[in-house]
């Protein structure tokens, strides 16, 4: 075995905000089942925002309330501020069995982006992370960091990586036991996810970063095996590919967990995803959204079974 | 600059072969001639396998007959045996100016695979080869040779990579300028292209081997980076991923032309292509076949195209 990498699901949250459609509760928390019987170990389940800028995650405290506890498992809420962390904690208190929870908070290596997304300079945004990451910690909560914009922003256009290292080590010093980086638009390069990770793992162990890649050009998994040779041993993904590219409707988004975990199982790596279970969560993501995913495997995988389901109905 | 990168367009032959709508040849012609405006400068073109076996490109006769002659582009054609070759040799001379031409053979690296897609085996392909790359290259034409199934095989699994070494071998030893490892099903993963370019590249230099890589389980480019990093400096691509898998109806094949040129060029490589010409092309691919062509950067590219036409319509 060539070593465990952890896979890190996002497609509940990141996913679904991103979907048109609104999925019910109790669908949502079907979708965090499946993919906890895949296997999956860290599930990014809803955001804490205000409900009026993401209508998709309007139900976040009561999902929080109703998360399932399972051995292992544990599941992510997205907290942007002060407010944010005391409608999770309340949630969290009413639940019958609190399930294992981390908080995440987030913010983008480009200003102008940052400014669009959280209305904030990145200052200003880490001046809000006070009111969160503390209080997080002292409720006995882990808190990751998320930098978007790491590869390229949408407005900016190349983004200096020292910016995203300095962003990066800030939120590391403040307490997150990770930070993810984000390829939001998904433009990165190996060369430069090279030079990237070269800056940021001169600075902080390999377990502290994490990669969150988007397949909008079909270059997540390039990006993913450099990744790997650099040490990151933590990866995002979601299911099916599940959610789009909020900055070209139409086009794909996250890397496709299937896509993800089909690599590293084909390279020898332990991520304890049952790769037929996961894309058995796909279909029912497809299902909730209503519309083809676009995941690679997940596809080729619903083929194959569709072809076995056929020849087994001409055999009979 | 990182070197210059030779990509290989397949689309019009590989991809509309396995398309459900049969293209006119004079669509077939437009397309060919988009993609050569967008700087590519190898573009396999048609079959002369029988019309009974692919009706998709039964005007290959007529196809290489109407083939633009353009400085600097070689066109290719499939042949399978002897009598494929006489028809392509005769449809050349019917041309009034013939285009720059070369011959492509083919064979599978798996027997049960060879046996289902050209009804020989191994051993008796080679004899069919005797017919054709001899007078081919007396012809003065340059043969190319294919293996296919060397990532691994529908109805095999596993494929010994000694196998397809030795195939690569003997096609070099024929008289092939050049052979491409064929990924056919999509399974292929980095440390596995590893190993098979290690062997692979220790019995020819690099510019003799060539790595046609299928996009099903969005493994493409990782593979792409593999080889780029084992010296290979030939990939073949079809625009927008052109072409479904033939195992998997609905599922992926191809690696999209957009996205190995859209990750050469972030790398720094030198291909030659027009990058947003190509796109137009794809647009076209896409007409021509009636469906949403898989390719990423295609589909990003023509979002963003058509956000930039909503803007500009807006801002009036």
């Amino acid at each position: 075995m060539a070593g465990h990498v952890t896979v890190y699901e996002v497609g509940p949250r990141d996913g679904l905000q991103n979907e048109e459609r609104v999925v019910p509760t109790g669908d949502k928390l079907a979708l965090i089942g499946a993919l906890a019987d895949a296997g999956l170990k860290r599930i990014e389940a809803t955001s804490f925002v205000s409900p009026r800028w993401i209508p998709a995650l309007a139900d976040s405290a009561e999902l929080v309330e109703r998360l399932p506890a399972r051995p292992r498992v544990t599941y992510v809420a997205l907290v942007p501020n002060g407010k944010g962390l005391e409608r999770l904690l309340a949630a969290r208190s009413r639940a019958a069995s609190p399930a294992a929870l981390d908080v995440a908070v987030f913010l983008s290596a480009s200003e102008t982006h940052n400014k669009k997304n959280v209305n904030k300079s990145v200052d200003e945004t880490f001046r809000a992370f006070d009111e969160v990451v503390g209080p997080a910690l002292a409720a006995g909560l882990r808190v990751r960091g998320y930098v978007s914009t790491v590869w390229g922003c949408p407005y900016e256009g190349a983004v200096d990586p020292r910016k995203a290292a300095s962003i990066a080590e800030r939120l590391l010093g403040l307490g997150c036991y990770q930070v993810s980086l984000g390829d939001t638009i998904g433009v990165g390069t190996p060369n430069q996810t090279r030079e990237i990770l070269g800056l940021l793992l001169h600075r902080a162990r390999p377990g502290s970063i994490a990669m969150h890649m988007h397949d909008t050009r079909g270059t997540a998994l390039a990006n993913v095996l450099v990744g790997l040779e650099a040490g990151v041993t933590t990866f995002d993904a979601s299911v099916g590919g599940l959610g789009g590219c909020p900055y070209a409707p139409g086009a794909s988004g996250n890397l496709a967990t299937e896509d993800l975990v089909y690599m590293l199982r084909g390279m020898g790596y332990e991520t304890g995803v049952d790769l037929d279970k996961l894309v058995t969560a796909g279909e029912l993501a497809q299902g909730l959204v209503g519309r083809r995913l676009p995941g690679r495997t997940l596809q080729a995988e619903l083929a194959g079974r569709q072809r076995a389901r056929s020849d087994g109905a001409g055999e009979r």
